[in-house]
């Protein structure tokens, strides 16, 4: 196949709220779609007459129509027209003549597209390359995420500290036994005072839970048993995230369990000195592995339940919680850091006879190095 | 064009916490996406091993493959391999012929499937028709979504309550002007105390603001000012949807206001009473419409701003907050109501001179009428 190089513009349907390209491409927040493209400089959107004054005013666009009244004067001619054939009309208006649509762009609308003979192909990810340098304000509001994480850990701190253990071995908060569940709803309500909504929902696993790394947690949660909690609020406002992991034990914690998280700190120290301009993604995730390999942990699938170190080291964060870079397994990416990318920086190790253990920073790539963007203590054995 | 009357399979590619579909049929929720399709009977899913242990105890597939380990097994011989190709491949090991995929079906995975082959069509809105009809587990649900926004609005009767009025006519709470901010995180802390997160926020919006239907509100809040609050929070264990408004006043209403109140109540009233299996949604729409204007409001574009009753009466609900079927002006759209259906009613006046006034209720279309999902007073006027 031979490689497009027309020079084209851009175009997407979406809902900003859910895609983070538009949200980028607009500067704007709403939960209904909307339809935006470039002819050359020119930027032009048709949006919801509901939004359409808003959008005048908090989107940088050149022209901005309302969508209702250029579908309904459409429908005069075609009755079932729909967000293609609105398309094809504004690009016929506005002199478009080559287009490239996000790869999550609606199928539907793509088929139409190519059927209603618009010359339209997907393009790759990144779509906006640029999305993944953060600009000075973009750094300024993935802090605000990370603070409202770091606004959860001390409520966790808080709701433990406070805590007793009881008899059969439960955390007991205010009388009574704690759950993830409320321990969540703490930590929900202590981000929210930071502007953070936890919209994917927090992960407060506990033993063995803590080992199923996505899982979030339910029912009692015993003492002496690591409990991860992974806290990546979104900033309403903005749209940016904020995503930290700490991994705290309330009573005492036992020497598997110590060596377990002194390991994956360490881990997480080395890997931190890696990150700056330059350094490759998969080098820095390769490097933990091999690291983990040489302390002895074995990374494994157990009676179909994987152990050990099995996810990536970390992924890029901004609009989207898990975008690009991706400091994974996968040798094709050799995609080399460059200064004011945001990645997180979390090795784990999980073993259901120990307990899991992550450790998670959100970290700005600076000119040599690299800083969190909100610093949090990493002290977890709570008494 | 001829219609395609093949029998498909469906073939879905997306992630459950941001795609109602890909949820509705998983029953399982996670943040990354995962592929899901059916060869007859049989349903196949291939999922991140992060997933694949909750995926197996939770959805109900028949089979449930690692998509790590199975695109590293597809990445040796075709090593830039994707979603279409790991699609293509399983396809073929299971036997699948023909498929149907969701209009939201990513375009780079629609347009690779095509090329590697595969005979796929995109479907047509609602992809899962049953999905309109509620299910007795789902209603439930929905239950305790509504019962999250009425937790809301508990919240803003408490705060306007306890508010006073200063001289300068501002609402005063706790020492402090109120801002719609402050009341917003009120309502949020609110919700979340019954397990609802307002992932695409709230709305509290007082005077003009509230005129502009989807603003959020900012700012202080002024006595004797129409507050629109409209809260639709998610359920997040289940991922089902409140949707509730009502709207507030802090002090004395005026003559214009209190009139304007009047009459969106009596709209609601009335639109409520023709909820009924069988009932046309357009035709419900359009008797609000036409009802408010035989009551003299005119819905017209004034100096660029939309004023008057300008959308739709209402949407259904589910896993999608806006979701099939579509209360509004659509001619083409007529469809009957049925039993088990959810939908909203929201019929609301805006004027920049009076402010703005929606009055919601999400409602379960029984046998012979409708009844909402949860109830709350419409009293308004806090002194």
């Amino acid at each position: 196949m031979k490689k497009d190089t027309k020079k084209r513009d851009v175009l997407l349907y979406a809902a900003p709220y859910f895609n983070a390209d538009m949200r980028w491409f607009t500067h704007f927040a709403c939960g209904d779609p909307l339809l935006a493209f470039t002819v050359g400089k020119k930027r032009i959107a048709a949006i919801t007459v509901l939004e359409m004054v808003r959008f005048k005013k908090e989107s940088r666009f050149d022209v901005v129509l309302d969508m209702n009244a250029e579908m309904a004067a459409l429908r005069e001619s075609v009755p079932d027209a729909g967000p293609a054939d609105l398309a094809a009309a504004l690009i016929k208006r506005y002199g478009g003549k080559a287009f490239m649509v996000p790869p999550d762009f609606p199928a539907a609308v793509y088929d139409k597209l190519l059927k209603l003979g618009i010359d339209v192909v997907v393009g790759g990810s990144p779509f906006f390359p640029n999305r993944v340098i953060k600009t000075a304000e973009e750094i300024q509001w993935l802090r605000e995420g990370n603070r409202a994480s770091c606004a959860g850990f001390r409520a966790v701190e808080r709701v433990l500290k406070e805590s007793t253990i009881n008899r059969a071995g439960y955390v007991v908060y205010q009388g009574r036994v704690l759950t993830s569940e409320r321990l969540r709803l703490e930590i929900e309500k202590a981000c929210l005072d930071f502007g953070g909504i936890n919209l994917e929902g927090v992960i407060a696993a506990a033993g063995v839970q803590g080992t199923d790394c996505h899982c979030a947690g339910f029912g009692p949660i015993k003492a002496n048993e690591l409990i991860v909690c992974d806290i990546f609020p979104r900033i309403t406002g903005t749209g940016y995230w904020g995503d930290m992991t700490r991994t705290y034990l309330k009573g005492k914690a036992s020497p598997a369990q110590k060596k377990l998280v002194a390991d994956v700190k360490k881990a997480h120290d080395r890997a931190m000195a890696n990150v700056k301009p330059g350094a490759i993604c998969y080098d820095i995730h390769m490097d933990v592995v091999n690291y983990f390999k040489e302390l002895g942990y074995k990374t494994e699938i157990v009676n179909g339940v994987p152990t050990g170190f099995f996810h990536g080291l970390g992924h890029g964060v901004g609009l989207d919680v898990h975008e690009a870079p991706n400091l994974g397994g996968r040798a094709v990416q050799k995609t080399p850091l460059k200064e004011n990318m945001v990645v997180t920086i979390e090795p784990g190790l999980y073993y259901p006879e120990i307990g899991g253990c992550r450790i998670e920073d959100s970290c700005l790539v600076t000119a040599d190095g690299c800083e969190p963007l909100a610093k949090h203590p990493y002290k977890w054995e709570i008494a």
